[in-house]
């Protein structure tokens, strides 16, 4: 069934509505020879009726990524993929080579395609491997994808049986059918369309698909790091992360940077009996909660002395930018059954500062091991979200001067006895490896203000620009060496169980994120 | 090998030390007829003298009771024990009977033998039933007794190979070694002992040997809420617990009371993404910090508003108890790798105030399933500690009003969503079952003061007089409804490993704890 096209929001200034099928628009195309850049209703008539005239065929493809497990830890396992998506790009035109920073290590798969004329490189972002699938619940097996009506309470489909156009609210549920095979399918199925519509790129193609995000991109910088002449462009789009609660188009252009630690306090050498030890014996459990309590009130706020004069003011483009932001703030109370929240009222409003987060506390037995005991140490785990002007190295000399200030003696390993005996309050701190700076692309560049016209053309409303992802990402690294800016597109619908068991796309995601990378291919200038 | 007696601290009033073999004490009282009470001195010979040609004997004897599984969970092994005990009291001519409070719970050996001239009943409390046995690191099977030379890196001992004497620094390692069979093991070595020197107890003697006192003594009260007028008697004295520190007798004359509860808050109905939300939703880890600092603060102090008015006033007694109280503290903090302490500088200062314990804290995963997520609940468990004059009703009253005026909305369960949405602060309080007063014996009544003067001509030193033990004990109910005066007598050795792997007893301290009993049946007087 063919579309209508709004030809209204054509950049060439069609005023009259008229119906009018992507089929002739494709015809249409067809014929004008040599065009720069393809029209944008035109453009998303064309590949939309491409996308509608193989629906089964895109399933297909996409089943068969989402078949082969992809879990880092095993590097035959992603390989495999790899291979796949190699051949892929291959057989659409790409110089290809996979690319290692050491053998026996996962490959990102590197695609290049050079368009005559263009005058701009874009790199597009995405990775092939997946979270670990050993969560319980999953409904069928993780590798196994399986077409189902709904979210929730939906019936398994047969789609290979029944005749497209597929439901858009079908869901296909696998490892990776969101994060982040989806981009990947979506970018393999506009490069299709465009070539079936004779629809030229405007850009210079660039496709860097990771291999062990999911596995903390362990390799990934030296890997970057070993090739940055051949991945150098002028823009990176970060194809990761599911889309705004709203649904609605966002592009986002950075991420805060990240920093975790582990504290642990201690108590006498072995568990003591707290009736009899209760009034006298120091309680680890008592001092972990005065110490989490000393970082951040319960209103969200890090009272860490200086903590917040490094953040970076906000400028005025991403104070707009977030008020623009729809409210999605009693929506998610209401989904999450929160009555209040902390920090600011706007959740987006607190992402240009630092948060502290407490992932865990543990003193103690529970359960049938529970004792009226005093623990002899009690562990917190915790994590800074850092805004850009920060930095891991300067947080975490703001954290233990704090500690000494309260009195606390920094120890790096469990203390021996003698350490024990000459201090009265003994922390041990260890530091995450790792850690990340924010990368912020601001949002008046041109290159930033290309990705949101491209994508508003495509989408035919504003999308909403997010200055700043709340999550870390170790894409900020590579920012940096790349010297790049760097935008965010997300496809994959908000509730599509990342990291989780069931794990699912939206299939009118898919096919509203291939004529968004079509439009970020074929209309995308600056 | 016969001991030297210390004739000089018989109450007769000798003022030389002369050697004097026990076996001679035992025949210069066999052939004294009609004596109303033994003299101190000989009849500790006498003890002495009869356990050092049956140490084997003793020995045989107890490793038979510590033979017997004995978790009051399986009420078949716990009965196996009490018929033996029964049997074995019988044969000293005590009428014995087994007390349930319904059929198929755990009993208690109750036995009695009435004294000819005897003007007062005494009643000795002890339980044969065990910890459970689940700890890792049994150096043996818990019901095999081993016999070994030291606590720690001692050989294991073929003592029926050995002759006696054996080494009083030997330890036999049980559950229950310690905790509390040692108490009964010790009674009818006592008794034996004194039947075979033809000592008559000057008391009339109760047993009550409680089946079930690990298990929190569920049915204890209403065992003796059934049985008032067969166990009433004019002390009770409870045999239970360890030794003090210094390795030197002590009698306490009561116990704090005890309260326990879980404390759970709450936050959104799933885990999130702590990048994304963590400015944002509200953090059960930081919200429970908060709370547990504002309950305590680090010195051990209570924070509730009036929690300590009702606090009894503490009497001169008591305080020139604690003053005279050995000190151990040093010590204490050199064994326990502790640099300081919180509250009162001396240990025993804290027992007649009230202490607040956090047993455990839990809140997010740890190792493998730690993620950089907000946990959707936070849990702690706690423990009061009462001081005379303080109730577990009080002290409910007076946390939740706290908690209330703190702003936090009580629940008893975990809360559904309308009253999610409704309250911003929810806190879950589940009161642990039962809860129980302090008991606390004057220490100048008449009935104190003969147990302190016993035990003293017994082992030739005024005993540690401890108003108050720092623990709990349900035997504070049991005393209320028998309204009968109670000390505390403890015979085994501080470090006997209660409740935990390798439990077992030093074999000195159950050669003193038969002569402390032979002592309290046969020279107690007021």
């Amino acid at each position: 069934m063919p579309g209508a096209v709004n030809l209204g929001r054509m950049r060439a200034g069609y005023k009259a509505r008229l119906p009018f099928t992507a089929a002739a628009a494709a015809i249409l195309l067809a014929g004008s020879a040599a065009i720069e850049a393809a029209q944008p209703a035109v453009l998303r008539a064309a590949v939309r009726s491409w996308r509608q005239a193989h629906e089964r065929a895109i399933v297909t493809d996409f089943v068969t990524l989402l078949s082969m497990p992809n879990v880092a830890t095993n590097v035959a396992d992603v390989d495999r993929n790899a291979a796949w998506i190699e051949q892929q790009l291959r057989s659409r035109g790409f110089t290809t080579q996979l690319l290692r920073a050491a053998p026996g290590t996962p490959a990102s798969v590197f695609a290049q395609r050079q368009v005559r004329g263009a005058r701009r490189t874009v790199i597009f972002y995405a990775h092939y491997d997946g979270q670990p699938v050993g969560q319980r619940g999953w409904l069928t097996p993780p590798f196994e994808p399986v077409m189902r009506t709904a979210l929730a309470g939906g019936q398994t489909v047969d789609w290979r049986a029944v005749a497209p156009p597929f439901d858009p609210e079908w869901r296909l549920f696998a490892r990776s059918a969101g994060d982040d095979k989806a981009s990947i399918e979506a970018m393999l199925a506009a490069l299709d369309a465009l070539e079936a519509s004779h629809i030229r790129p405007t850009v210079n193609i660039k496709l860097l698909y990771e291999g062990e995000e999911e596995q903390g991109s362990t390799h990934f910088a030296a890997l970057v790091a070993k090739n940055l002449d051949l991945l150098r462009g002028d823009l990176l789009i970060m194809g990761d992360g599911p889309m705004h609660q709203s649904g609605r188009q966002m592009v986002n252009f950075g991420n805060r940077g990240f920093i975790g630690l582990t504290l642990s306090v201690y108590g006498a050498t072995r568990p003591l009996h707290d009736g009899h030890y209760g009034s006298w014996a120091p309680s680890p459990a008592v001092s972990i909660a005065h110490l989490i309590a000393s970082l951040r009130d319960d209103d969200g706020h890090i009272l860490i002395p200086h903590f917040y004069d490094d953040v970076a003011p906000v400028s005025a483009a991403d104070r707009a930018a977030l008020a623009a932001m729809p409210p999605v703030e009693a929506d998610l109370k209401r989904a999450l059954g929160l009555a209040r929240n902390v920090g600011p009222a706007r959740l987006a409003d607190g992402y240009l500062a630092p948060t502290l987060n407490v992932r865990a506390i543990h003193v103690g037995d529970e359960g049938p091991a529970a004792a009226n005991a005093i623990a002899t140490h009690a562990d917190a785990s915790l994590d800074f979200r850092l805004a850009p002007g920060e930095t891991p190295q300067h947080t975490r000399e703001l954290l233990e001067q704090y500690l000494t200030s309260q009195g606390w003696f920094i120890v790096r390993a469990d203390p021996d006895l003698e350490t024990r005996l000459a201090h009265g309050r003994i922390v041990k701190v260890v530091w995450d490896e790792g850690g990340a700076i924010a990368t912020k692309t601001p949002l008046e560049l041109a290159a930033s203000r290309a990705v949101v016209a491209s994508i508003g053309r495509t989408v035919g409303y504003p999308p909403i620009e997010l200055p700043i992802v709340g999550a870390s990402s170790g894409m900020a690294d590579i920012v940096g060496q790349l010297e790049v800016p760097m935008a965010g597109v997300s496809i994959a619908n908000y509730d599509d169980n990342q990291h989780a068991e069931n794990e699912n796309l939206r299939l009118g995601n898919l096919w509203d994120g291939i004529e968004v990378y079509a439009g970020l291919l074929a209309d995308l200038n600056w």
